[in-house]
């Protein structure tokens, strides 16, 4: 079987990540990041479509997208991540394996960002890491498609 | 007076019926149902606007929209049933009928489907009759609509 | 298969349907209601038996007599609809189809009516049609039966 | 107009009173509580009709019949106090006053009596007097349905 | 032993009755209503203190002086009903009997009258007989008194 | 001192016993559980009084009457279980041991049976020993008897 | 008709206003504040009577002065916004404008801070914008009181 | 420093002011709150930018704009208010100060519209006060980038 | 099959019993208890391995060790019983029946006894027989043992 | 630098000391404790100011006379420890230490006494120490006053 | 009486005390309070039995132990207060005085440090007095049990 | 510097890993994983501790050890994750990366585990990647190690 791309789907304000609150998240921005994910295992593997918008709307569009082109989904929904049944309810709809990412440790900052609808449709979760995160996730993303296959 | 459109609304993920999660959706596609919908006696009295999106802005759209062109609405706004304030708010601006419609029985699912903000803004719901609640959805909205005026 | 009755339950206080604050429930009676159902499709297909009784005990002996009389059971269970786990119970042990009915929509009432212990043990929900719910219901109850045989 | 009788009704485990748990409720029964109304002046003005039932049903049943038959109700539901929509529900279809009674002082027992449902729907509560409770409710129900005719 | 006054205590805004919010409160004074407490039988027997304050120490050192001088207290303690832990502890300090009186049936308002710290310390409770709640109360106090002594 | 019979009382949807839902409740059915307590030395000792109602009433009026007439209450009061403080109430009046019983383990069923308010009132509790727990529970409910005299 | 004055009620601890926690309050005193009222447009066209207390009781007995003498009320109850059913109902009394104010964002404080009950009161809450905040508010009082006149 | 204008944002069902709900929000349009916006002082000193728009992706994209191109920002978010943490995370990110506004004084209101996310990321906040609110918000929001910079 | 033992566990403070509050637990010591046990019928039938540990650890290497070494556990876990998720977890791991025991009625002591950890894993639960407890279930395990071989 | 004295503040219902509940406060008066206070090494390096109110607005007062007056504070604020951000506020003004005393065990008494504003806000915490309680801590201050400075 | 000694018990991380999070904590080791004990008045009285460790077992087998070994124990439970109920039930199975002692004020930390199930069996709580606490509450201790016998 | 050892530590319940249940765990054993992390690019640069044990207390020396020993640590405390306060406090003073794992995704499982005491101590968190979540962990803390060295 031929390997689809892993899709990386990031939601609101990460669009300014590196320039929002750097103490919080730090200074690497999301091209860079992008940059560093075409660089994994998995990129050469699969192939990574990576994604930003601050629609949920979007967000839900990309993911029916991926239910047909992707072999696994990386998803940073950022603050969706607390509130969207509807992002819940779209990953539930997705076959293959679904990474959970933050690159923050989401439990030691404010109440309302300890829950998490994600986490609920979700295969995985890894947070904390920091912009690092994206690269073990694509891999470990990687890794799940290949078990599951 | 000449009757209007019986506007028929559906929310996020509802693109995938039929396909998504068979065991609890059914294979019914949204496509059948809106032919289905269009057969009905108040297809025949008012005629149907059927519309779908992922976007709960375009949805919030589409009800101010049918405050000026339609006698009722009809609307399953899937995930966002639970979370919108939005939705809430556009449909208590429209003065006809209102129903909220759902595929299945919310009431036996997760905890968080228990809670809609949509009923608050509704005149009646309807859940759990599967892909013909649309039909007896559209024909009660109709009744409703002759009722009011 | 010979089709068998509908059985159409009341429970508590709705025997005032009609008289009890009409601004609420409208002004017509449970008999009114009863003749309704009468001339439905379901009526001519199942025949109905209408009930009221404002003891549970009387409910759940009528659910009991159900599991080997009736096709489908529409039961609108008034306040007990909030409180009572021992009539979830009975329907659980019904194997047709239920359609828990409110002639009001609760949603938009005291924030006890927004719980229903029916609602966990129906197939689905009807509310908020007025008393044109009945047919609605006791036709849709037909349509289930005819899905599930 | 004439003067229509004041229902007193009791609820529950009432019958025991004067027998069950004296160091809570003390040593007068329901019989000579039933005495000491027909002594006091609404009596005399109004008759007393005073009833006991441990079934939810049957209290359910004396409310409505006294829509037609009372000019007041008093009612002691003992535990159904702080379970019942019903009765609350059928409290509220009856257009004269209600007067909520309890031989003890509720509030200072185990906390699910703090809450009653016949409180939303009663014109008055009075708890804590012991037996002559009674007296003063019915009194007070008299006078109550004075101001209102 | 010869009677000690009753003590008829009312917290803050209660100076405002009958001005205050009429269609909640009605149009009789707390003057009407000291007066009416004087023709009492209570106020026969026992004599009336009947006093008003805005403010919560005073409540207090009012309770405390009726430990040596009242053989009974009836309180409206107003908004400070629902939050005065220290008028509560002042209550469980006098030995007599206490009663709670409120002019409307709170449990019929806000939700925040639900709660009454009152009620933990009180004898009995006595609330929604309007301005002549008190005089039944000042003669219920009387025969709680003689009772326990 | 002569022994009295033991009250075995079987609340709401215990008739059902042996036919609905199996998967849970098994298939043995309550005549065979009275027959089966009938053999228990306990009976031999005390005499076993077996009933079931649907109706909360009756179990209400049952345990009054067990008052005078038993040495001991065995009751599976089914879905009442978690809703009736009028069977607690009723249960408080009784002077001898009384058992709580329940044919599967509630805990781990649906949240709404975790609490019971019969266990507030009982001297005991068991459950989750399938109908073998029966002839346990009346057993018991001899040496805790026997125990208390 | 002539205007009144705009009425600035002070609670307890806002005497310390620019001593106290200089870091959330700042360096502005009450006395700073008063004068700068002064020199409003409202002042001109109203006058003011600005005062301060920390007692409760005091509050009330302005607030009901008020109801006489004054077009407007804005209160900084401080941390008595939070507790304080009293001032909550005399408010109510009040038939002009009412404008809560806070010198600080009360919301990003200490979760007890979250809730008041003046507003339920208020006509209008500002908060969050420092020591000019007074100033404002009296100015939007002044609009507030001659929309409604 | 050459002063930037000042972004007023406004969120979902805005568009519908002077229509939707009159007695609630009052007759006054968007259209003509825009243009009594660019009559204040603050209008005159930094200009207005002023947007409506019923997705919450696109007031995320104007707050992003903002962090360039504003010097202060007034949001009416609407129902997003007390939803969406995407948009407290996108006005954290913007540096100068951030005015929150309510037409309505929301805590008045249903109980979900007590809590409010923006309010946790806002320097001020301001509700209560009508259309004229706007002019009331851009003046202050005008101060308080004065007094930041 | 050749029976194996049934594994008795006792958790923190039950080396106590007998001297500890003798007015909650009685004055029969653990030891007394294991010699009762080892007079049952299960003790004849399969051996009793009778233990004891203050340490939650402890408790959980035994019942590691009951998965090969016993046909059935019954634990009292003392005060672990409300909180240990690990004993619960351990418990799950083991393919025999479970059951629960308590010496008191746990349900009519303090609040945080009201929850157990235990109960989701046990297959039933008996308390408030006393000391006699024991023997009953090691009966009733070895009758489930039975029951499931 | 000359040592200040320390302020001990005795709020509501403190003056009954001795007299009021003596089965939970004990026999000795507050009178007996200033005397005590007065013997302790503090008092002889520091002196002690000793007072006690029924009115909250009074300990505000005396707590804001302390900034300038007091080396440390030790408060009993009888029933108001419970409810009063006020208190909690002023003491938050208090630059030196603050010790929240207590005679009883709070903790062991009624839940509404297990949470304390003044806790969020004392330096330490002692109670259920009887009437020794306040020589102890009023040494204790003069231990951390000594530490601060 | 031969006095006893007094068991200062440690929990999970106090052995810690100085190095760990000193700006938390301070930089006085447990070894050093241990010696500061020894040099207390209750010291030369009693003798001191001081431990600690990172075992609840442990803790529990010591205060056992103490049953009929020490005439007080004051505990610091670390984490443990928070969580343990098998530490409450050993400390109410203990006949003298038992003092909660924490460093630091637990109150103005985590809100998962706000609980103790310590405190529902201790006699005395101090917190918040530092190192020195440890000298106070020993002190303290032998006073208690002074007291008592 | 030289690098120091990663220590992998095991709660409650792990050392069952790959036998029970296996639906949810898997067949990997801890054996198998720790010869797993043996293999990977941080263990030849750091080594790896592995370590398991059921005692709460063991898993706090540990990581007191681990503060000299050890450059970062990964946790699977199993069950304790949910309940240890204990631990909690131990990971705090631990000045390196901590990596709390788990092999399920815990969100997708019972709600007591989505609660985590760890995860408000740790640096970051991986859970749901199954055994090979191990490999992923060590290496990520080696590479947090770096970043913060």
């Amino acid at each position: 079987m031929i390997a689809k791309p892993i899709y990386v789907l990031n939601g609101p304000n990460l669009n300014l990540l590196g320039e929002r609150e750097p103490h919080i998240y730090g200074h690497t921005t999301l091209a860079d990041i992008e940059a560093s994910c075409g660089r994994t295992e998995a990129a050469r593997k699969h192939g990574i479509i990576f994604r930003q918008s601050n629609h949920e709307g979007q967000l839900v569009d990309w993911i029916h997208e991926a239910r047909r082109e992707a072999d696994a989904i990386v998803i940073n929904a950022g603050g969706l991540t607390h509130t969207s049944i509807v992002i819940h309810d779209a990953l539930k709809s997705f076959s293959g394996p679904v990474i959970e990412l933050h690159v923050t440790n989401v439990h030691r900052r404010e109440a309302f960002r300890h829950h998490s609808y994600i986490s609920f449709a979700a295969t995985a979760v890894i947070c904390g890491l920091g912009p690092e995160g994206y690269g073990i996730a694509v891999n470990a993303a990687a890794m799940l498609a290949a078990r599951m296959s």
